[in-house]
């Protein structure tokens, strides 16, 4: 970060502002160090009211002061042209013509949406894990007539694949490749926005299927953890290196938090041991830590001795949300390794994905 | 079943009445064709008192009127010895002297409690899966001296080993040996009795673990899917045809209902497609259903074709929760196939297993 | 009832038959003795299909097999004029214009909607209290040029007055006329229909509001307490004994089962003890019990001795959700006595009081 | 406060430190301007353990540095003689031995439990309320021989007592005399501790019923807002200006946030307008604000204008639950006017109450 960067903020927009994922953008950046709310985008329907009486406000927080009174505006880039950066918690309906268009008035999109997750040149992101797919923006912008100089599209992960991945990441630096993962994910009713699952579908209940979520799963995970050509202009998407990953997601009745149950094999043999595997886990470290990222968590992850954890009432809130728990690695008698995962998904699983990303496409220059 | 079996009715005990399975052996056995309850055994502090009085009832159906008055009795074999059968619902810290007292005093004991579901000659029975392994009553009466007339102790297994091994059985019936199989189970809070888990534990949350749960399914699945040895003295507990077993379970909040996610391997190549996979599972039959067990289910496992089922609040009632539920069929990309399973762990994971395998004992004389 | 009726089922139609309240009405008909389901209605985007495929079924018991392949309707009276009786399950937003032609075209209504609940002619009837006002029914029919000779609109009331004026109407027959009521309600989920709460409004919540609902209770109450003219042309709605209700309306994350905290005061003093109000809905019955209609409770209410009962989750089922539940009656160191009432509302609150409002009719010969 | 007060920070013990309460008193104290954490004490059982041996923590957030290795003592007050201040979050079947001893010890005890409550010289303070009556101390020192010189009980109230008074008292302060009010609450699980209500209990249900609860609304709302002697040695009760208060309490499945339903009436004619009282609660203070108290809310009642709120998952967080948020000011058709109250019972319903006591009698000098 240069001293100029320091000294100034970058104003962000929001789009999708009224909506879950945009709730939780501007209490997590209510107040911080290098960006401030300058505009917030939503539907025709929002647009021209103060945010406050456009939004049905559904959080334990308070609206942020500074953003009660900003007037909501319609998705569109000439709306945001002074933004350095926007963030975009639209839903995939209308997300992918919205962010192709900021992007090609040459904003810095940052994007929670699962539109250009797939696109060969737009960087997929969890930011503890791999942060060095940014290196492929420069050629993203390249191929706009002409080349963009600012703008690009960089998306972060769905939800339930940013837990998984973060300790596949550090496992893998550790011991080399995993080749097969096996998932099973109690996915929290937030996951699914609002108004989201009806109460009648998810009280006393569990829902064994969320619509396009292991299709998810599958693919993001050899992206993410994948690598990009030394040319920089494409991810390897772990095709020499194959991940089979067999995903299997339920909704459960749980307000906030995704737990998941993984059990990995290694390529190599034999594998490591349970407690080396902790080790690894406990020692691991990212990018984002290393330059400062001011959102980034203290600890990536947090490993639990206790047998019984992590749980999500009581371990989502950890380093608020952005850090990932894990539990009960032992040895599984079927596959190699098993253990559990915790993630909370409207934090890392969301607004603060983007929001790091943004931090380190920042402090790395990118914006 | 004899002319005079049909024609009177036999008495049962009820071990444990005034917990949990007990409440529920009681509702089971309300109108039963075969069983009339005549004795309800508790613990010294409840011993004198009519059951009404004695019993902290938390069904959503009330007390049958044919118990409300009966008086609860201290668990002595001599209180019970009119009993032709006796179910036990007893806490594994008492049920092991109790049960061993009582099947000493020639008493048939049908018990869901753990304590000798590994006893070399008990036989551990899933009704809709194994009541052949009967046929050792003869040789574990015949260890005592002098050999029992007409006692003995059946055990049913852990309600989360009962929805498993039914489907595997299915499968196993048309495609032969499974060699592994991966479960995460998402248990219900009635499974652990009553105080049982404190509300704050599991409001609001999932508990990635439940003491001793994964070893028990691990365990029990070799002994219920294996063998009797041709001489009917012993299980062969799948040395020759191991099946490896990797379990994961979790608490979430649901009142009743088991829903497990499972994937499996085959021992030959190629595996069967899913759509094979359905038709086995919907034809299968049982031992208890062709002898006409009252109890049985009519359609020992129901498959869901909707992409979303089952579930446990709409499918647990089913059958009065004597079936299996089984859905979402498809392949595994790490394993070869994997599906969702339900099961009722208040019906066939507990007091309806212990009523059927009770049924089938009388139909095939061993009571 | 004429021999001959006991001995044909009339047929009946279901309006709004793939929403909730219609799901209900079929299972509560699958094997009725009086009344055979004919015919089923729905919106235009429903009509044409069989109902299995019209429906998103989500209850804890089977579509009923002979509702399966039945076709549904669009709801116009020509489709049902084969039908000795309509129910009708439609929104509000509909129910006023289609049951009017429904009634016009002479055929009998019975309605859980709240659009004529007010209308002067038209009786509104909780079956186990006033089922007199059918009375007006000729009146009703007179109105029509030419006089209609079978249709009517009988309306059934909304499910948290329905629980409250049982027992007033038991203590009032026994003591006279109360004159103040303080209701507090903590209403289930299922009373919004579906999708109606979502699950991120009401997890881990109360909402202390419901839009309409303390003013239907506040109004109700008085027309279904009060009388009708002598000439059975009017309602009195207690103009010369008013009883005054004041309603705070609570929503619960419950499932099924509205519980209600409530306080009277009599007009004449001094008031009775605890004892003998409870002795007098203990020894409450209605007319519906004495004809004979086969859906109404063996009793009324069902006055628990416990002093934590009811409980939703423990009494809604009783006599399948036909009674009343009440308990915890004891002098209001304000008004004079307090109690807590437990009604099932998607049961006597519903398609259950429809259905003996109809039996009624039936045994009265006014359908 | 004397600068020297401001300077050094008073040693505070906990005692049932390892119980709900004294969990939060720890997160409470966590970082304190004028209070460090010194000395635990718990059971036996826990005693000479660490801290984080001792617990079994269930709160959101992990136990604080500070106290993690502290070492557990036994409730004795010699171990404690070197705190300033001593926070007991005992359970009362031990409350009233221990506390009696150590304020016989010359400790400054500020209790949550409910021994004292009723004790005619033990203030029971709601500090939002009636910190006043900390002026009767000085007499209840007296009382002992020989007088002791810090020592001391100050007690809270209920933690559903204390959502209720705070608007009462202010309603008062601006209207005069209140005579009567009806009270229903729906209070969380966790006002009932650890293990406290069963799941089986509370899942899908309402318990409308909590031992003792409804006799201490009743009786402490004439403690706390009642009067102090003119010689400050006794406290009034309002017997001259009574107070009828007629609860009913019921258990709803909420974690944290006690919701309550309250009608009141005034002993002045005419009453004043639903606008009034919201004005009177708007703009109500109390002494614990002018004097600074760190722990004080800003706000001490939050008046929603939002017809459906306040809530507990959305509302129970504001102020780190310091203060009481009141909605849906309207007219009642029985009583004057009624409202919705909600407060946080494990902060200014338990552990915070305390520490604001603490707080306002060091700023007076009590301490």
């Amino acid at each position: 970060m240069t001293a100029s960067a320091s000294s100034r903020k970058l104003k962000v927009g929001i789009l999708g502002a009224t909506g879950t994922v945009g709730q939780n953008f501007l209490l997590k950046l209510e107040s911080h160090p290098y960006f401030v709310v300058h505009a917030l985008g939503a539907s025709s329907r929002s647009a021209g009211q103060p945010y406050i009486k456009a939004v049905r406000w559904k959080q334990a927080y308070p609206i942020p002061e500074s953003a009660r009174q900003l007037i909501v505006q319609e998705c569109k880039a000439v709306q945001f042209k002074d933004c350095d950066i926007v963030f975009s918690g639209l839903d995939h309906d209308v997300a992918g013509e919205i962010e192709q268009e900021f992007s090609e008035a040459d904003l810095a999109v940052f994007s929670n949406a699962k539109n250009y997750r797939r696109a060969a040149l737009v960087p997929l992101i969890v930011p503890l894990v791999n942060t060095h797919h940014l290196d492929i923006v420069p050629h993203q912008r390249a191929q706009h007539e002409p080349p963009l100089k600012k703008g690009f599209i960089v998306t972060n992960a769905n939800c339930s694949t940013t837990g998984l991945v973060v300790p596949l990441k550090a496992i893998e630096d550790a011991f080399g490749p995993i080749d097969r993962v096996i998932v099973n994910t109690m996915q929290a009713i937030s996951g699914a926005g609002y108004p989201g699952v009806p109460s009648l579908d998810i009280f006393d209940n569990v829902v064994p299927f969320i619509s396009g979520e292991e299709e998810k799963i599958e693919w993001e995970t050899s992206k993410i953890l994948g690598g990009i050509s030394s040319d920089l202009t494409s991810f390897d998407l772990r095709q020499n290196q194959p991940i089979r990953v067999s995903a299997t997601c339920c909704r459960v009745p749980v307000l906030d938090g995704h737990t998941e149950s993984v059990s990995i094999s290694f390529a190599k043999r034999p594998p490591p041991t349970p407690e080396q595997v902790e080790e690894a886990l406990r020692s691991y470290t990212c990018e984002a830590q290393s330059l400062g990222a001011p959102s980034a968590p203290k600890a990536v992850i947090h490993v639990h001795e206790e047998p019984d954890r992590p749980q999500p009432r009581l371990d989502r809130y950890f380093q608020d949300g952005a850090g990932v728990n894990v539990g009960r690695v032992r040895d599984c008698p079927v596959l190699d390794i098993k253990f559990i995962v915790l993630s909370n998904n409207v934090a890392i699983g969301a607004a603060t994905s983007s929001i790091i990303n943004a931090e380190v496409a920042m402090l790395k220059g990118v914006v």
